[in-house]
């Protein structure tokens, strides 16, 4: 019998047999999209090699500080799809999004502290972020801990700037017992996701740009609901139709005010108000 | 709007629009694929993170020697699956099949030449192997050329074995006026492939032993026709049902006859048959 794509697929399948049905079932489902892959796009033999020297080059260039598998699947929508299937909650939910690259442990703050004290708070525009920790019904959850990390106005974390002193626009707060947060920090930008490795020479040949719109990060855990990873974006940004993360949704995007007097600050600066609501751990989808 | 995987993909797609219209399909279809994977498994954060782990621990295995890639590729028949798209002929051709990891540069040996110098030739079952370089029609071919390569009878190849001299099992031939090719040889042994890696351990973890069942390969090339890559397997070999680079197709498949005398051998010997059914290079489907 003459071997075609569609058998040579049955057989791989057949012979997965390991004792780990989950682990069978990932990669008999791999197989068969990859299997599937090669058949719509008949790749040549060159184009395959070429297709498995991009995924060696990709694994040499990570280190313990630098994952471009990570960063590859970032931009190809893959974490986010991830990140989607296993974040299924109520409508009224604040949606996840991917954590991204960034995160490291913060310097635990008093609500209202200032998160920037490097030379960016001399030059940014001074934000206000706050907020309530929510159920989804709107009941308050006093004590949620807010970890909240942000890029500064030129788009750098202070991990990857030397003029920025560790734990710099990073801050680890805990809500009020009517669930508000609240703290002073300076407007981040939008910022280039690296482009000097395989994913950049990816992005470039699709003619895909780098770049992520201006967003903080956070990541919320309050005790008997699940922990929510996720961004606040600011409208307006020229990015957020087209973040090279795909990590922007709708309900994550707030129009910074412009205002003066109020919240402990002198002179004119910016308030975002953001709240989130946490899905109980007993959630199940019909509820 | 709330975020779906499928609008996650939806974006991606969008946003697919290089200079090379091949590259675009490529990446396009690949992403599809990739996104209708975690769609149908919905991996766990976790399970995501550990593949993405796989693969750059699967990088950082490669080396000018050893491709990792490759041999994963082998193992889950995509490097069959990929060849299948790309040698489609006549009904009657010789199958290709997969090249592997092992050729080399042979030495030009005259027809009839031993290609077994090495230890083995003391131990292993001398065998002959002949048959002729044809058109699918049955036309010889006469002055092609036969690049052959094979392990010995510990299923190790020159290259992997300091007891065998540098071309030890290989050798370059010109078919004669009638298309004719032999030589002479030892009978092969199966093999495991690699297993020290990333690609042995995920044998092991879906309960799939690693052996290749015992062949030769050729490489086969004559003016006007399509070059051509491919194996003869040995009919009784234990591990022809599961070969592990799913390289085996039916006709490709021999059974060595035990003989005595002519073929100028002394005592005892095993003979294989094989002709080889070139296509020409203008052949096209339908034809």
């Amino acid at each position: 019998m003459t071997q075609t794509p569609r058998r040579t697929l049955d057989q791989v399948l057949s012979q997965v047999d390991g004792p780990d049905p989950r682990l069978n079932e990932i990669v008999s489902a791999l197989v068969t999209h990859l299997h599937a892959f090669v058949e719509e796009v008949r790749p040549t033999e060159e184009e395959w090699l070429a297709g498995l020297d991009f995924l060696v080059e990709t694994g040499k260039l990570c280190t313990p500080v630098r994952n471009e598998y990570i960063l590859l699947s970032d931009m190809l929508g893959l974490t986010t799809a991830v990140d989607d299937v296993n974040h299924v909650g109520p409508d009224n939910m604040t949606p996840s999004s991917v954590e991204g690259p960034f995160h490291s442990p913060a310097p635990e703050r008093d609500l209202g502290a200032w998160i920037s004290a490097g030379p960016e708070r001399e030059r940014a525009v001074p934000t206000v972020v706050h907020g309530r920790v929510l159920d989804c019904d709107g009941t308050p959850l006093p004590g949620a801990r807010v970890d909240l990390w942000q890029a500064d106005d030129a788009g750098l974390y202070d991990t990857q700037d030397d003029a920025q002193d560790d734990g710099n626009l990073r801050g680890l707060f805990t809500a009020g017992a009517d669930g508000r947060y609240w703290f002073r920090t300076i407007r981040p930008s939008s910022y280039p996701v690296p482009t000097d490795g395989t994913a950049g020479r990816l992005l470039r040949a699709i003619g895909r740009h780098p770049m992520r719109p201006a967003h903080l990060h956070y990541r919320v855990t309050a005790a008997g609901y699940r922990p929510l990873t996720t961004h606040v974006f600011l409208a307006g940004d020229p990015y957020l139709g087209s973040d090279a993360a795909y990590a922007v949704k709708d309900e994550l995007v707030r129009r910074p005010l412009e205002r003066t007097g109020g919240w402990e600050m002198d002179g004119p600066y910016e308030e975002i108000e953001f709240d989130l609501k946490l899905v109980p751990l007993d959630w199940k989808d019909g509820q």
